[in-house]
């Protein structure tokens, strides 16, 4: 694969998460483009440090097909995200996840991820890896008890201490 | 331990690594504070995301005893270690080191973590787990194979990957 991943970063954003993917894609060549979930790329992680992503989630409607794999990196934003669910960002990015989705491309994320792909109907009848607290709200995806799943294009894991489990699986994928 | 946790962030840095710190340490309640090893607050990581730390190594050094344990963050600075040892930052780091060790606080560090605490002589006689590339390079400490130890006051790590071993030990000492 030698087009660029595009990472969704939510604010605030788990860290600990978010860079076991980037630090991996950038030890191993793999080019990627951050984008915050938000109006704004100054976000924080769930841990209080302000970071900057390199674009917002709106900058990547239209531009799918630049794209050869989509990552979601979870945080202390999901737990409100039904309250938020009408947002601009929110919005928008389930809109990307749709249109990345559609296109079969390969669809990374964990703990609230496979929910979101879930709600927006890219994993219909795939089985998933997701936060046990939510493993009975998906719908049309299988959720599952194990620590990470790959089911064709969708690459799951339970929660961000689970996803060194799904590292080796991703990166053999994405080089 | 009520004292807050100094973290060093050298720059650039492993951001899995610091996170696998931060987030572990916001979720159990664990008070701590970032400090650049650098002469500004705005570092970025190994995978080029600017992110910023609350101060500089600078002004943690006479503040020691306000704190109670040291972590090391390392990232790709440090292979250009020996060329730079010489600036202000590193200075002051291994300054701060020396103080936190000689008070016998709980000292913490992956990858290039250990050799740091020996080349400022405070992990005499301890064995140290390190980059293996480094094994050999530490003099007064006691370089291993080991994916992690804990020795005395000593916590250390190979590598950010292994990082996930050290963890629940450094998380029992330090609630």
């Amino acid at each position: 694969m030698t087009k660029k991943i595009a990472v969704l970063a939510v604010n605030p954003v788990n860290g600990f998460g978010l860079f076991q993917y980037l630090e991996s894609f950038f030890e191993n060549g793999i080019p990627f483009k951050t984008f915050a979930v938000a109006t704004t790329t100054h976000i924080q992680t769930n841990s209080g440090i302000r970071l900057q992503t390199d674009d917002v989630v709106a900058n990547l409607k239209g531009h799918e097909n630049e794209y050869g794999a989509l990552v979601f990196a979870c945080g202390d934003a999901m737990p409100k995200f039904s309250e938020n669910a009408g947002s601009a960002e929110n919005q928008d990015m389930l809109s990307v996840i749709k249109a990345f989705g559609s296109q079969g491309k390969l669809m990374v994320g964990h703990c609230a991820g496979a929910l979101l792909f879930d709600i927006a109907g890219i994993a219909n009848g795939k089985r998933v890896a997701l936060h046990p607290f939510i493993k009975t709200a998906v719908k049309s995806a299988i959720g599952t008890d194990e620590q990470s799943v790959v089911d064709g294009n969708i690459y799951t894991a339970q929660t961000e201490n689970t996803l060194c489990a799904l590292m080796p699986q991703l990166l053999d994928a994405l080089k």
